[in-house]
């Protein structure tokens, strides 16, 4: 792929960024967060989660806002998924591809989903044959591929393990979470040299948080690698249960303008993510942590 | 230099941090930052500017703060010096280096120096000599190395026209300032290329703000290409006069945390960073950008 090749960005705003806030915001709030999202353009837009309201208050009203938001053509309406029922519900709310997570260390997988790592395989067996029957992808979440906050640095052979199960179990894109923000570009060579093949840096998500300014560099060493596909957050938001009060996810804005600007197309509209931000910034009354969007958007 | 090699700081928050700020801080306070700060272990602190108090009044206790600091071996505690009246203040409180500014704009130039860029060299010239004669050293800050707010895309030849002019003037250090922070890693290739052997990467220091989430992958290039001298503010200190509410400088806290993690010395102490940065925060009365200080240094 050339250097001049496009950059594919997921927008994780609405469930990873939604999902870490205290304020839980209004049905109607989210949709019309999302609707402003689709106008600014990126591949994907994860909407929702369809785990249990008791596990997730915040994204207990999924099926609403599938059912409320306006789709436009070419954006990939996605949801997580923990387990079949899960399935069944992102299914009959007419998602467009659904994501199943794992981890790269146990004991996060355990206090993050519940679940051993060899559970959640078994529990991913049944929502790919559900999900392909349907006609519709699965992605697989692996967390913590840098580092853990429990095991502390993740040995980047169990990175290359799980992503090999997953592709053995019939997932059709893998995304790989830095979880706790905590990269530097040394640790991202590391990660995919470790993969060894088993999955093309092009084949993969990156998921970065920007806890310690060091997104972008991590994005950059990724972009030199080949990776193509980026996981943001429009403002930044997000946060890291970890770490009360950091810097959430690599804000979309941010990951746009360094893409600009390297002369790396990805169809995306800054005004758009603006409108966005500042939308839900004064939803959740306090300012979010994008850089751009400070420097920039508020004033937009 | 080998990979291994130790990246040398300049701690620029009392200087360029606190001449961003709208509140004036105390005399006592600045003495109170800047002695924490040397005990963060920096290679040099920039401690003041012996500019008009006319021009600048937060600055106008330079010489107090020079008298009230307690200096420790191996820190060079510097200051700005405007003209030769500047370095006269400036040598009689004992300043260890004095920097003057320059510009590789021209508009920026005239209205951040209210001189042309040929007045700041006529400027200059005493300076050097004056300085010399006391057996100091002088650095000189090239501002807008990158990019101009009043001009847009600065041509990495005038960075090099300048800097071979303070070669000629006699100066010791050359200081390159991303003044706006707009800067990426092809624009910090694309400088040190223009440079073309004026001057060797290693013999500059890097000026970098985060202004839009990129100062760490600019100082990623900047490391690999033989860069190994970075200003930085401890807590993100600074803001940018053209662009209220944007971060500052490059937080000396997240430089040190990427360079430990890329495996580059600083002989840095985080933990008083932290200090300083909690103690700096609380005499401004507001929250600091620097993400490491959010993520881990305020509950420290």
């Amino acid at each position: 792929m050339a250097d001049t090749a496009d950059i594919r960005v997921t927008e994780v705003g609405p469930r990873d960024g939604l999902q870490n806030e205290s304020v839980v915001v209004s049905e109607a709030d989210k949709i019309a967060f999302i609707d402003r999202l689709s106008g600014s353009g990126p591949a994907e837009i994860e909407v929702s989660s369809f785990v249990s309201p008791l596990w997730v208050p915040q994204l207990a009203d999924a099926e609403a806002v599938f059912a409320g938001i306006t789709r436009l053509p070419g954006i990939v309406y996605s949801a997580l998924v923990p387990n079949e029922q899960g399935l069944r519900r992102a299914l009959a709310a007419g998602a467009d591809k659904v994501s199943h997570f794992t981890a790269a260390s146990e004991s996060f997988c355990r206090r993050n989903t519940n679940a051993s790592i060899d559970e959640t395989f078994s529990r991913l067996a049944p929502i790919v044959a559900g999900a392909h029957a349907a006609g519709i992808t699965v992605g697989g979440y692996i967390s913590c591929v840098v580092s853990c906050p429990y095991e502390g640095p993740t040995d980047p052979k169990q990175v290359r393990l799980v992503a090999a199960r997953l592709l053995d179990a019939g997932i059709d894109t893998i995304d790989l979470g830095e979880t706790i923000g905590v990269a530097v570009p040394d640790d991202i060579e590391r990660l995919y040299e470790g993969l060894d093949g088993v999955v093309q840096p092009s084949r993969t998500t990156l998921h970065l948080h920007d806890t310690r300014g060091t997104a972008l560099s991590c994005a950059a060493t990724a972009i030199r690698i080949g990776v193509r596909r980026f996981d943001a957050a429009c403002g930044g938001l997000g946060g890291c249960p970890y770490a009360p009060g950091a810097a959430g996810n690599l804000a979309t804005e941010d990951l746009v303008y360094f893409c600009d600007r390297m002369g790396y197309a990805t169809g995306m509209d800054v005004s758009a993510l603006f409108e966005a931000a500042k939308f839900m910034s004064g939803v959740l009354g306090r300012g979010l942590p994008g850089r751009v969007f400070n420097a920039e958007g508020k004033s937009h």
